[in-house]
């Protein structure tokens, strides 16, 4: 892409085709741009930012529920990493091979990581002996790998950005506390920060982790009616401590099995976050996450610079000292209407406009992103009501995005009403399952939806599964997905 | 290593066997492991904690100069690495290569970068267009690799976590102007967080950065008379801009490459301050980058647990508050006097006891790492004077530090005298150049010791070149270094 084909105008819209919206606004953004190498992408800066403050956030989370960092390698052994069967089995096809360091081709091939389960196990066999050495509970922050065939930028791409966390519990009932914890985390982040409204629940074991026991995830439905996986929490019971011999001495001197988690998130939730609250106009990103929260834009009219300019200043400095994110765009290069479409596009939820008029009364204009509202505040009091509308905006778009899941969440009785709900109208759709794996992968060749979510609530009485008509067993969320 | 061996009376003395101590206590005290992998470490929560405090006030120190954030691939495809001659020339021997990605053979291999200058440049070719779009001022933190034959933890590693700064501006000026300002961030913070003194000043051309104009450096002196460096800026002039094509119209409306630069630091930092701040019982962190700044141990006698523990608690809670780093060693599986070594040897570096009698006289007793003082303080100003020990164990840290570079950097006139410094004393020895790679080279070979830094300080008259005898043109440091 040249700088020059970056024009607004350019953004096809939102409406008409929705997977050209996505890559234009990326682009346009500048949020990331494509790499000379197929599915490799660079994070540009306002796109690298949305990241980080969605780090510090979840980092701020972890701590808080007793977690550190760390950092493991990012080779593994290909020995290591056959140790566990299914987990192999579920990541050796995507995985990128060193094979020569320097000069010298390597005895032993390194697979650059997919995921680092195998590495930090074999770690964790050294540290842990007793039982007062557990819970451990760690979480790195790191670039994984993964050779993907068709990618996304930010929702599937050959290298991306992740935390993953690795405990080890003395008991199984402590490993399953700890995955359920870090669930509510994930929902927790999403939903507050993110305005994401999510589906915590259970993976099927069709859609499970390779070489967990069980896998929850947190769901959300995109606007196009396509399913985002957007964080999922392990319980991998003693799979890979039994690989890996991590035993310990437990209170009573026998030795045992360590019981494991593992949990993850990705820069794969900048992409849902696009997608989620974005319009045919560009971004709108959630005030909490968003790298400018304001922009002010000085109405230019006659000497500008000396009249508005240093009030515009003021009220920034006022802005930053109350902790919010401002950005004061005093290009004298475009016009006020050029930035304003240049700052919607880029998603800032709200706009403080200041020209002559307003210095005159006192006063300034604010703009909601979300609706357009125009809003008239007195000067003095703006800090505050700045501060007020940006809460407002983060739950309008929470509001927002929940209300469109409600709407296209639907329910299907049997096989054809759900090719039927699929096919025409996309979405979520609710139905009872019997448990088979024969009936998960039938609906999945009839209509390329899979199970998003077993649900809690147990299927009403006479309920049948929706492929083969037996009684059901569960409730579960049926949706295509990225 | 097995937990069983992790007792902290194993460290070797630094006094007897300083190489033998750093690893000790870098295992001991659970900062890093080694992997598997051959000159592949760990880095464990400890450790890491160290650098996550260094990362955050150096990103501070970036943003307030204006740099921000993004993330580049981890892969280089090889014609990339190959565009800029010198560039290649330098790193291609230490690079691991990818030849497989999934189950193919890829068609042209990429390298890890080993450093990101050619895959930032090729984007940056992209993004630059014109002056308007001058200074790009951009920073990645990351992981890079370099197959190194000789190891060790933090200062030479394998995989290794650093920061990299790369530049593009309009002007040779504004390019020099930003080497300079970043070689002054790297040295405030190496004096004032980590309590490092260090010279800044530039390498010779046998030493600078493969594909700079110039490097410039800051440089350490260790406790076993070698040098470290521990920081790089360079001014690549536009030798980059010309191989990639960077290229942008000024505002005479001519085309002219780029002027570049590119600076950096990693996680050898972390090995940098181990060295310079231990002593025979372990680590002494410096106060600023401490995980735990202060730790408290209730003196465990008769009811502790009533009486000193919710004490102790209460102290935490008023340190935590006042911004202080603490912990409080409250296990009932560990006498006082075992706890005592620990964190000694862990290097905290203020330790607050608290017992039955220091409750009856309102008073907490303070023992500092550096020099083992012990004060009594009332229990009512103790948060005030915690702050103040650690502000002066700070200073007393730098000070010590300093004090050893000064006795240890020697004036050399000559050959002779400068071969028996480095071969009886090492440290620092000062003495004239003449400019040659020549005799750069001779000292080299007969010494081991090469120009660690150029210093801005001219020669006095009649001072003659410490290899050949000509008039020196330059005064330099020589030193044997890690």
């Amino acid at each position: 892409m040249n700088k020059k084909d970056d024009f607004i105008t350019q953004i096809t819209k939102r409406s008409e085709d929705f997977s050209r919206w996505y890559v234009d606004v990326i682009r346009r953004a500048e949020l990331a741009d494509y790499s000379p190498m197929k599915g490799v992408m660079v994070i540009r800066p306002y796109g690298y930012e949305i990241w980080e403050l969605m780090k510090e956030q979840l980092d701020r989370m972890f701590k808080a529920t007793g977690h550190r960092n760390a950092y493991f390698p990012l080779f593994i052994p290909e020995s290591f990493l056959k140790k566990e069967a299914e987990h192999v089995e579920g990541f050796a096809p995507e995985v990128a091979w060193v094979t020569m360091g320097g000069n010298e081709v390597l005895e032993e091939r390194y697979a650059i990581r997919p995921t680092s389960e195998a590495i930090i196990c074999s770690m964790y066999a050294r540290w842990i002996s007793s039982w007062r050495d557990l819970p451990v509970l760690i979480n790195q922050w790191a670039n994984v790998v993964r050779w993907e065939k068709v990618t996304r930028p930010f929702l599937r791409t050959t290298e991306f950005l992740w935390q993953e966390g690795h405990t080890v519990h003395a008991t199984a009932a402590e490993a399953q506390e700890e995955t359920l914890r870090i669930l509510e985390v994930y929902r927790t982040f999403a939903e507050e920060y993110l305005a994401l409204p999510v589906i915590a629940g259970l993976k099927t074991d069709a859609e499970k982790f390779a070489g967990a026991v069980s896998t929850y995830c947190i769901e959300a439905l995109m606007p196009d009616g396509r399913a985002l996986q957007a964080g999922t929490s392990h319980n991998l019971g003693q799979n890979f401590s039994r690989a890996f011999n991590i035993r310990f001495e437990n209170r009573d001197q026998e030795l045992e099995f360590g019981w494991g988690t593992s949990w993850g998130v990705s820069t794969r939730l900048v992409g849902a976050v696009i997608m989620a609250h974005g319009d045919d106009s560009g971004l709108i990103i959630p005030p909490r996450v968003a790298p400018f929260q304001a922009v002010i834009i000085p109405i230019s009219r006659g000497d500008w610079k000396e009249t508005v300019l240093p009030e515009a200043t003021m009220l920034q400095q006022e802005l930053q000292a109350a902790g919010i994110r401002v950005h004061l765009d005093d290009r004298d290069t475009n016009t006020p209407g050029w930035k304003f479409s240049e700052w919607e596009m880029r998603g800032v939820p709200l706009r403080v406009e200041i020209g002559p008029k307003d210095i005159e009364k006192k006063q300034v204009v604010l703009v909601n992103r979300l609706n357009r509202e125009k809003s008239f505040v007195s000067r003095e009091n703006c800090v505050a009501e700045i501060g007020r509308k940006l809460d407002e905006i983060q739950a309008m778009l929470f509001e927002r995005a929940l209300r469109f899941r409600q709407e296209n969440t639907r329910d299907a009785a049997d096989s054809d009403s759900l090719a039927d709900i699929i096919e025409k109208q996309r979405g979520l759709v609710r139905a009872a399952w019997c448990g088979s794996a024969d009936c998960e992968a039938r609906v999945k060749e009839k209509t390329k939806a899979t199970i998003r979510v077993i649900l809690e609530e147990t299927p009403p009485s006479g309920a049948a599964c929706a492929a083969c008509g037996k009684p059901g067993k569960h409730m579960v969320l049926f949706a295509r997905s990225y």
